[in-house]
């Protein structure tokens, strides 16, 4: 089982900023990750997490639930959450970090992640697809 | 109707730290703000709330809600929430930041706003003024 | 009595780049301010200027006219002027900062400000209603 | 009655990293804890949180319990939460911060703490010790 | 058609530094990209380049060529070269930046690109997979 | 008509520090730029101010005079006149900056400009043909 | 004689980002600097070259073919390349730097010149009249 | 004849922040300069003025009046003034430079001087001693 | 054995500055040092040096001593000296590091630490405490 | 009783570097400054030391003669002693500190002072002048 | 065999700023270090080359070749070439970097080295020696 | 006679921290350079200090003792010691500065150096041929 987590704000996502984010609503990202993880012939549970302390919960929940990796966007906690971090080091799974927009195309601040190096790989500006090729990439990991 | 958010620790108005915050309590302020709504004929919801997941989770609320506007005192979460950035700036609701004291005179961690500069206006230093004369700016707006 | 002292290329407020600050002129300023004055009962001494030294001596006059506050607007002044920073400090009367944009949401250089430590707060982006709560603020102080 | 606050993260002790932390869990740490405080006649409570507002919110509750002061390890927390150093500042509850490892000897975003300036010591590196030398401190404050 | 372009130094892949970037050589790579490219029936041209002028030229020729897209792997040249930048935005043609280690758990002036911002997207860490996801990325775009 | 504005200390010009700024005096340059409008059919204005009130307001009067362009060199005021910044990009003419002296050969503070980036372009280190073929160029605009 | 140097992507001139750099090929610009090389009755030699190293090469070999001066855009170098600066330092021949766009008003990493301070001067900003100029003051030094 | 410039809100002195600057006037400081000079038997020239571009006219005319040194105290424009500093490296006369306060004793904006490396040199902290002893130096310049 | 080192100043302590450093002198937290070394069965060697060199070599000795472990309180060469740093890396004795003050909530040069890294552990701003529990902890390293 | 402390290397005084120090020797300095106290009718004693920690130990040995203040040039330890500068605090004895040449003139380090802002004031750049007059302003504070 | 490689315009060696690097000629250091290999019996293949990429490209030769070694001077590459560095840690031959000043001594940007570390050793600022001791010192290796 | 200066904590050499500073101890150093004095028919005075006062003052003392040169090792203190800079400089001996290790590749605070610039030369990263080689030159220099 993978698990597939959305950080803040992604439930917004279509109804606002469509010149940022595109109009895709998050229900199209997860139908098209089911229908993935179906071709794949693996198990997604995917929830979307606005609370940074809940992220970090749901990350040790993973490693009870003996989940194969982990799918993260951490939206704005990308950029400062060492919280987060040092989940994702604690539980040490597999995980790959997408983001839909290119963050090296925007402001500075958003350039850096201090999430990105406990993760395995991560895969930016590309829509639905940082989404879709994560799930693959993290399946052959 | 405009959401009025009272950032993390501010329920301790009054109680503490009177020499930077005054003496003026949370339930003072909100009954001042309740009289001048009255006086300019709008609705009020008020919320104090020291989680940066919930703050951000009130402010979409605020969307379904169809609030005219927020005002919002983000405290510490002013200078490094960009969850609390993003959220604002993704619901594009009439926004403005206020705080009681003047941050420009404080610690020098305190004198960046990662929120401001999605809000229309930000209004600091002057005491519970900065909150009535925010609410007169945002309904103004 | 208030002095209110808007600093440089103020005067040419509505005639040029009217996508930053609006179409608003500065005698339309004055106007609402003195409107405002004689609902609150309170004398105006308005003036505007460019040049950082008269400016200085503006204040200082403000001291022996026995002014009750100063509203100022610095502009460009706000970011790097030491000079007006200390004529403020020196002459100690209440004072509160003004600036018609949002200055957070503009050049990284216009964030920073060395004259606000010095008022006792400062209102910003909210085009004429930044000066108008100013002179409330002021008055309230 | 005196609070121990166990940040982020820290629930997966000894189950994860141990070149990092050690092999101890936290009802090790625990249970040592109690066993000093029953030698030295004080009482304990004792949590375990993820949530930077809960955080925040527990130390709001100790000041409302009357306690006598709070031993924390505020872990990724100390390096970024204002919101959690305010409601130290705030509750003004003497206060040991504490950290199993070195964060000296650590990533360079972990050497600086922007809670410990708030408290009345810091004690780093120590393992275990960190804690109950903490705890001797607390109650010698 | 989609230009292929391999940075400097890869040319080494799977002779040296295994623990950095695997066993792979470059021409496992290619093999794998020509057989990714026929599933998903478009012709690749794929090159190795060593020197910044040459890879820039390269990127004017993927113009005049009519090529579909770019996928290219700039290696060192991602940290430092504003030609390849200029290039890049210059042709604007579909890009998708890869890397096969993860640039954000290395050295500090490895985590910053001046590449990525004129590129679609960008996929690190994820070896090979960085190539084929890319490759897929950009047939997508 | 043209305004040609010398800023601070150009009036010192050919008598002190000629290692810098050679031995032509400021009515050499006056009279050789008259001599080049004469050939370029164009009116100038010429004027010197070592005050930076005086040169934002005598940027604003071009605008009455309905000048075609100023020909700038704003001496120290380049490194942090933000008031001259302003004024040149309210008053939206069109501008060259020059320097006699190459700027980027100078001290590290000088090579900062503040107010180029609201002027068409700049010319530096060409002594008296930095105002020669900026007068040129300002024709051309 | 004298070698006019264009630098690396300037081949895309006209073709590519007009709103950058204006729709005039380096076939206008070239045609235009020879007619006024004409005028002024010297001799030019003019290439456009990509890498960094045939650059440094070049610069060297108008040392042997004695130049009179070097006229070089350096586009993206300008920033980084220390060889070019090395270069021109080491033949010692009179310079002038020009660029098309105005590099003050572009990305923060374009504002620094690393090539500058060892030319004459530099013109940025003026299109066209940035080379014509620069070939005028090149002749006069 | 010596000149000695106070700089601008020196005016003030005496009467405001006397926890800064003591409660000694201008006037105090002039006469005791006065007495000094007569004793050394040189003359004084003393002039107080706040704009910047006065300062920089007024050490203009130090040149054409053949004054022998500059004794002055910046104030606020020590920390900035670039105008200042050319004005003073231009008219090449002998200068000290002198502050009744210790300016590295105060806020970090205060700690650099822009000035003092054209000034032979600086005296700070010892209040109307730094102005005296600053004249018995420059006289043995 | 452990060495106990005091570092510069300390012999000055409990005679000054005791808004900073208490009244507490040096002879009193040697005597307490003693008898919680008894208590603890251990033998304390007990200096307080000055110089730098001295420090480095005293450290070295205890190395020829077979002391089992140093407790230090560098005071201001925590923040500087590489030298002491090298010393303690070189002996490789158990370590702890101890400060009467809290060094977080002092000037910013003091919350760096050079030589914290090399030792097991830090403990700071518990006044005698901070010794006493150093040894506590040293002792069960 | 006054203590005068050279720092180190002043004892190379006028044996090297002429043209940055003068060619005066510390006995000559050393003469005048006794000439002066003989004036001023004060005693001196007079030390040169190049340890740090011995400059540490005669500041303290100050205390215990009960000097009536310090005149200290440290020399290089200006810049980064910090154990220094908290000998001069821990004393708190009246204090001027000395530099023979202009330190805001030479290299970008010898710019900032550690122990400056401990003292009454500084004095630099006056050759010898600096030594009587910082006598003279120690003597009067 | 050992590589001798030469960086960017070490070809002007002896022609041009003999201020800098001295009027030894590029042949002249090629032949003594031909004097000196004969003599410690070891074979060299000496390369003066300008690019970036060809520099890259010679030593990946070097591996083919099964050189023993490389001195490398990288001149003005070695303050930015991350490509450089790649290849010298990609082929994992032993390395000595080699310069003829001292670049410690000269521009601020010629004082960091981004191929040093992944060199054996750094030699720099002895002339001729640098190059003849670093052969030494590779034969030792 | 040369003067050969061990910096701090060189005499652990060869007995800790073998993985950086190798097994060689600071006797085996000694012999060699004595053997290659031999050689080159010069004659050697070798210390090994550890305080930076007597680092200074040795140095004065090879001034007296007309020393050919300095052979320096200044280990902790080349990173921050100005007065062991001054002292070199001071005293204007031919000086090569050595390291055993390669400082390039160390910790980022051991990459600066603040003596180098007054040496003739560095070389570091070679162990005992750092000495060695360095002895060479500086007999040639």
């Amino acid at each position: 089982m993978y698990l597939v987590l959305h950080g803040p704000n992604l439930n917004l996502l279509g109804k606002r900023e469509p010149e940022v984010y595109g109009r895709l609503t998050l229900a199209d990202i997860n139908q098209q990750l089911e229908e993935l993880a179906a071709e794949l012939e693996v198990e997604l549970i995917i929830e979307q997490l606005n609370g940074e302390g809940e992220i970090v919960e749901r990350i040790h929940q993973a490693l009870e639930e003996e989940a194969d990796g982990i799918l993260i966007n951490p939206a704005a906690y990308t950029h400062y959450s060492i919280a987060i971090r040092d989940a994702l080091a604690g539980v040490e799974l597999p995980t790959v970090e997408v983001h839909l927009s290119n963050i090296h195309a925007r402001e500075e601040f958003r350039q850096q992640s201090v999430t990105a190096s406990v993760a395995a790989g991560q895969i930016s500006g590309l829509g639905i697809d940082s989404y879709l090729l994560g799930l693959r990439a993290l399946v052959n990991l």
